[in-house]
């Protein structure tokens, strides 16, 4: 395949793709070998997925106007907002062209694969328009709501990772569909998590401010529990920094977070999914390495510290 | 295919899905047509190019402050950037799911066409991508990179139309690749044609300002004629507005764009294109009517009023 041709762009293209935890592609690659193809089968296709998840991490900067990710600036910042616009698309396209060049798996599967991808971005999409419309008070902040934003913009694409990881194994409709729901509720425990994090992290491992949901007016998880849950003085309280800026005590809010319970319940809640994801995992494999590997990414998606 | 979820997306993605010259689905059907398939074969494929179409429209509309389009609001002026990025990324989406929804081709020629969609966005972004480096004075503003620019973002499309419609008719490799040629010169063609009436078309046949292209200081076909043939008087005159806003004295301005020949020149320069796109048809078909077909788009295209 033919190199992006202005510089530019290319250089834009590829800012996130240094560090980043990298699992969905790592999901992709366990399901394939755990349903009993060799990994390298779905190399392409991981690929693509993180350049898929790239596409969409570079435009939702744009409209949370987020200035760090991965631990340098987000694409819209160290460039412009045009630059960032035309590199989500890029690497919306390449995500699929790499796919396509490189795959060698067939027409038919070639085609079910592709189908996954675009379902996957039109779904986060979805996702991403959900959680725009909580902030914007255009859609009732109700963990019902959340959870449905959740699954749209962050579990479809583990969803669609483990999935496609099987369907490359040669696995049938029925395995399929459980790997599906395997990544789905990996995903939102993961995505409960990531709230959590960014209320409760140590700075340094989190490579972002703490407190940038707030300063978005994130309608995240612990957030909907706290403004369900609070008193008067500290609704005010957050109230007067919610969608504006960091709080410089950061400290304070937190341990607010934590006397309302709501820390606490998210945690309780990420561990539900991610236990959820657990006991799905002797339908998925006989093999106990891949048993292990894939409860190895169920742990770390709710108990990591960044 | 179910349905786009939010209302507020939806409506935003089908935004531009009324009006327009439909030229590019058109053109995919009379291919499929001249090369002696039964036109009906591409109509999925004829939406997925226009729905292709809007997705650049709208996030082109966004990087170029554009208000209006197709007689009404542009979808960041309606709504905001958030939901325009969010809308062009799910018609980028539903392009290639509306397509491998409905076609029935098969699943060879499913990925040659897939491949071929996302090609033609990939290339429209890096036209994008010169057009805004362009106007930015980050690439030097000469004939040369214009046309490379419109060969990416306007020719690749009609490209891809004509490509696409001979393929799904069975067309061999020599032939599709001739199709190919015969969308690239047209489209180049209707690119300056269009850059023309940007300048000097009537307002209310254009549906959108005279002029916008003097306020986003567009490098177009001929404005670069005109500041390269121009004298100091007339280049300060255009410099006090370009990037800035419509001149109030329009018609003053246009009298300057004819005077130096620019008019002109681009009029000619589009008029080339369409004849070598002309002088393709009798190798294309042997079919009168559909070549009459072919004849016509081409002389709608660098002829039009609007």
């Amino acid at each position: 395949m033919k190199e992006i041709e202005p510089d530019g762009l290319r250089e834009s293209c590829t800012l996130y793709m240094k560090g980043g935890k990298m699992l969905r592609p790592s999901l992709a690659l366990i399901t394939a070998g755990a349903v009993g193809a060799d990994e390298s089968l779905a190399v392409d296709f991981a690929a693509a997925i993180e350049i898929l998840n790239v596409y969409t991490l570079i435009h939702d900067d744009i409209i949370d106007k987020d200035a760090m990710r991965r631990g340098g600036p987000t694409v819209h910042a160290k460039f412009d907002t045009a630059t960032a616009i035309l590199a989500g698309d890029m690497n919306h396209s390449l995500s699929v062209l790499i796919f396509l060049s490189a795959s060698g798996l067939g027409d038919a599967m070639s085609v079910r694969i592709v189908e996954l991808l675009e379902k996957t971005s039109r779904n986060i999409c979805e996702g991403q328009f959900y959680d725009y419309a909580m902030e914007k008070g255009k859609m009732p902040c109700t963990l019902d709501n959340y959870l449905k934003m959740a699954e749209h913009k962050t579990a479809w694409l583990y969803a669609a990772a483990a999935q496609g990881g099987s369907i490359i194994a040669n696995a049938d409709k029925e395995k399929a569909s459980r790997f599906f729901e395997f990544g789905r509720l990996l995903g939102i425990g993961f995505q409960i998590w990531d709230d959590v994090l960014g209320l409760t992290a140590d700075e340094k491992e989190l490579k972002k401010p703490v407190g940038s949901d707030v300063r978005e007016g994130k309608m995240s998880f612990p957030i909907i529990h706290f403004l369900d849950n609070c008193d008067k003085l500290q609704k005010e309280k957050l109230l007067s920094v919610f969608g504006k800026e960091i709080p410089r005590n950061m400290n304070e809010f937190r341990q607010m977070f934590i006397d309302t319970g709501s820390i606490e319940y998210a945690r309780k809640a990420s561990e539900r999914y991610a236990e959820g994801a657990r006991l799905l995992i002797p339908k998925l494999t006989s093999n106990t390495y891949y048993a292990q590997l894939l409860s190895g990414l169920v742990d770390f998606s709710v108990q990591r510290a960044y």
